[in-house]
């Protein structure tokens, strides 16, 4: 398989198993090595007590989007720190998109950017986050094949 | 009513309305205005790809106790910026605690600091938030009288 | 002058009164509104105790091309927050690049992304701040005609 | 030596080559393993366009007193994150205090938090750093004896 299948082929197992994005309707795509696309939908069940967004289910979204775009390269990686600007609240039904990009990887740690925006392009948060590798494989030897 | 009641009431009326918090199982508790305890139990369907609690439920944990810490006032505010260091991974199963106090009130802004704690007492992750004032009362005037 | 122009005059007017700038022996560069590009090369003065730059030098380049950026509009900005990244050390005589573009603004808020390279184009640090306006200008009225 | 008198002796060490810490006039304590404080007036080659002291060399100052602590152990670490929040101007003449302290210690990494206050005890910064030990000692082998 090329770089871009095993990204891919990294992505489906995690997903299979995220159960967290899975439960908050979060959607990714990969499409390039080293990058990931993360969609959520605000529902009722993630609006706080001021009616917007949740700003720790924004931060999840975007940690989806960086947990994809990092473990694209069959090195199992975990998030070592995150921060992000919250620039414009999301309401009730917003479908929100994470985009993240890697910026450099340099020894056990990789580096990403990540723009949260909403279904009419407006930029709701930006993230940027460190990911530390476990030195263990995602793909099991069946997709050595 | 006393600081520490205006505290609480606050802290009652966003509880009521948050369903995020609530659809986590999140316990809140204040004993100190400007402080806030936020405690939340690692479910099935919190963990991510690599069998552990997805990052973004750290967060948002933290994020819970920070905003219920600074909206202590009467004085609606949301989360400007959030930075978190991740030391320990979350497993299933485990009780998190968050404990956020307040550094400084300075202008619109207010800077947390929140620990998170595991049924252990060992530090999974370190958060630190700037909250922003939106200059709008959180208690009705019923809470006046 | 058009906005370009405007941007320059703050920042030649910004730097006459740097001395922090100037002492660094960092040079400023404006050719983009809302862009700045800032150099320095590492002196012996500017090493620590392990004989590479001081990270806080790397950070005070940063945030150089950071201030120049986000002084662009003569609305007279300062640091709210900063955020810095170090992946590579810089070693003494390289010639360090920091590049500022703005992400957003927001308000009295903006968001911009510097990031450092050496001579080799190798990236050293990359660093994420926040600026606050004071609602001021930076030009005087002689600059109006 | 003791555990307090390693952690002095490897500050006294690192200050001896810290041409940059000095030229800043950055004087520095060390009175227990794992904390540091650093002190800094700001001089007239320290202020920025707006007269205020350039928030690079605040960091500069936190930074110091980071590096300082979280060299206590003869372990050679460097700065790998840092994050400021920036609540006050520091004017020139002010006198800089940062005080830091360690959060956690944990494999290669460690967390230290610093905060700056000037000569009337207000808050001018808060700092977060991460640390990443090197795998080398600070101390030559004349100190084992």
């Amino acid at each position: 398989m090329n770089d871009l299948q095993r990204a891919q082929a990294c992505a489906e197992k995690m997903m299979a198993g995220d159960n967290a994005s899975r439960a908050l309707g979060i959607g990714v795509e990969i499409t390039t090595v080293g990058q990931a696309t993360a969609t959520m939908r605000v529902r009722e069940d993630m609006v706080n007590g001021f009616n917007i967004c949740h700003g720790g289910l924004v931060f999840t979204l975007a940690d989806t989007a960086f947990a994809f775009a990092c473990n694209a390269y069959d090195d199992l990686s975990v998030a070592g720190s995150g921060h992000i600007e919250f620039l414009l609240p999301a309401n009730l039904n917003d479908v929100l998109t994470a985009s993240a990009r890697e910026e450099k990887r340099s020894g056990r740690n990789g580096f990403y950017t990540i723009d949260v925006n909403n279904q009419e392009g407006a930029l709701v948060a930006l993230f940027r986050g460190r990911s530390v590798s476990r030195g263990k494989r995602i793909l099991g030897d069946e997709n050595d094949t």
